[in-house]
């Protein structure tokens, strides 16, 4: 079984948000083992929504549609399908009802536009909505066109709840699993030099490795009649792409903040940050999942020398010999961070985000401070790009320092 | 000149990345006054690739092809373009230089396969490299294709440093430029209904809206001959949108932060945050902008009962009565992180991310809190959809309620 997602919306044309929708979809639809050969993205324009539509039906046997099933003129996704499947459009007595409904349970009048949204092609069958917003769903023959809301919450729960289940029957037991090893410090050409053989003898699975942040991303993507069959698959190749990267892959499976928070919860250790020019965003990766509070104790964010003093005690002599970037202050802050909130763990990050120097240091200079156990320890670590990359690279890189001291520790 | 954007990636495909690169480009073509007619994102496979290409020059003046240039066989992008206009591959002498010299300047060697990123369709022209992948374009007629490295920061500077210039000159004076007004506390339904008549009415400029993180974006993007014709054509329709969301509409241009910032910096005042659900998002976001230490002073991320008694000095009875989650909470946290980082203003936001409830609190549940010269208040929000969304409400809420009182106060 393939697929192919169309993205509905000027505003993708023009910029003004990325396409996470085909991103979400993809990823599951690799979940149930359905490829996905190609994403588009049109704006609000019947013909050419209409041409987009009509080419992916001629290729895919399924095809996603996001976006354009709002109230207003601009949402005409509907009039499109209706209009390459050469079906008319017919009002949904049942939607009506609920779309009254969910006016009438908000104190709120319904405006008759909205009406529109319990119009849906001939023979479709509803998805029901999770906001105003219906989806639906259409099957020519093998062929099955699926249209959804543009906006991404809603998107999901319709996937879940008709969508996915609906493709698990089409694709039978088939399934995609990947799996990704983070390394840390490498580039990609570096990567590809120690694992350049093994990508080029494999199918099933493949392999691909993607570069961001300090990070590389390796990913083992296998299919096999089902997950266990298609993880079995991987194993084996895993195992061999860890010891090609020795020293630089990092253990376990996850995100680099979910993988230091099972290290904190295997020691029972807590930990807080000391954030200077990453700006809160390594603690806010921390409690990005759920459960962070089991090891999760605090962050300060202290930008300037003043509060890297006040608030965390950093030695002002520390301050005027060294620099507030500088691996000195680094050390302190880590210290300072886990005594003020009395954690196991501190990690701390300051140096030059840019597009200025700062403290008579260029923009890419970042020292990250680690404090275990009563011992304080800091790294150089040079960054490189513009300002959200370079906090970026901080955020990897302090991570990282603090995973690799509670490994060896 | 009209245009469309091709991603290549098998990641794109499996939904490991999202395609900002084709929201970074369109956005730097609405710049220069370039339509984009369509995205589109195809894997590391000649055949599809070769299509999509084919296709989209069929379709569009310009063409602007991303990723696929590294050094790794899955790297094809060049292969394809050749095949597509009928072009052999040569290898360009300089480019060989470089790479040599790029690779002995860090005291490596070059693997051999990098030598193909040296290969350019007959007749292109380099763009010079900004890692190790050369970029190139080729004028056919009056059509031209443009293929770009995938790293979206090599992306970019070669956007600015080639593309762009060379567009402009293809575009003439024409111009792409786009206002948008914030609305915070509206839904995307009730804005319709405010401005719908005005939305039906315009064809330049044209207004879209979108809404996410408790925000609603109405964007205004008009067309002229340069960019100030262009501006004078959105700025009554922008003065008529906000006369109609009333006091929803947030004065002035740019994101919350840099609103907030720019109210800061009138007023000579500093800030500091207090966050709960939010893990530093609130810092994270203050200091996204260069500039950021004209007014931010620090956060404090304190995530149980303990830091936010023994950091921020929240009264313990505070805690025992009311709760964690709750309006006073936010208030004490809002003067206790003002007075930790010696702020004139604090901001707090507690609440419950989810999924599951916490002090007895359903997820969704928000107090923002504001305390701004010796006088704190808070608001309850409700939050709604996953963790993520809930944690962005919260962001959104916390911003705009100190906004607020800094207008007024």
């Amino acid at each position: 079984v393939n697929s192919e997602i169309i993205g509905v919306g000027t505003e993708l044309l023009l910029g003004q948000i990325a396409n996470t929708n085909a991103q979400r979809i993809s990823q599951r639809l690799a979940e149930v083992g359905v490829d996905v050969f190609r994403h588009s993205a049109v704006g609000d324009n019947l013909d050419r929504m209409k041409e987009a539509i009509s080419e992916a039906l001629g290729r895919a046997d399924v095809v996603i549609v996001t976006g354009g099933l709002g109230p207003t003129p601009d949402d005409i996704t509907r009039d499109a399908v209706a209009a390459v499947l050469d079906r008319p459009l017919e009002r949904h007595a049942g939607l009506v009802t609920e779309l009254k409904e969910f006016f009438a349970g908000r104190g709120r009048d319904m405006p008759d536009s909205n009406l529109r949204q319990a119009d849906i092609p001939k023979g479709a069958t509803v998805i029901e909505p999770e906001g105003t917003a219906p989806g639906f769903y259409v099957e020519e023959g093998a062929r099955l066109l699926v249209a959804l809301p543009g906006v991404p919450w809603e998107m999901e729960q319709m996937m879940s709840k008709a969508v996915v289940p609906l493709l698990r029957t089409r694709a039978g037991d088939a399934a995609t699993v990947s799996r990704e090893v983070l390394g840390v410090g490498l580039g990609e050409s570096h990567t590809h030099r120690q694992i350049a053989d093994l990508v080029d003898a494999q199918t099933n699975p493949t392999i691909a490795y993607l570069a961001g942040h300090g990070l590389v991303r390796v990913r083992i993507t296998a299919k096999g009649p089902n997950a266990a069959d298609a993880l079995a698959l991987i194993e084996p190749i895993e195992a061999e792409v860890r010891s090609r990267l020795g020293q630089s892959a990092v253990p376990g499976h996850g995100s680099l903040a979910q993988i230091l928070g099972d290290l904190l919860r295997a020691h029972s250790a807590t930990v807080a940050t000391a954030e200077s020019l990453t700006g809160g965003l390594i603690g806010a990766e921390l409690t990005k999942a759920e459960g962070a509070s089991d090891f999760f104790a605090g962050a300060a964010v202290v930008y300037s020398s003043e509060t890297k003093a006040s608030v965390l005690g950093v030695p002002r002599a520390v301050l005027d010999e060294h620099g507030p970037v500088s691996g000195q202050t680094a050390a302190h802050l880590a210290a300072g961070t886990a005594r003020l909130f009395d954690a196991d763990l501190g990690i701390s990050a300051t140096g030059v985000a840019g597009p200025a120097d700062h403290d008579g240091e260029p923009p890419g200079t970042i020292f990250v401070g680690v404090s275990w156990r009563h011992s304080s320890d800091s790294q150089l670590v040079r960054g490189y790009g513009d300002r959200d990359n370079v906090r970026g690279i901080a955020v990897t890189a302090a991570l990282d320092f603090a995973r690799r001291t509670l490994a060896t520790g």
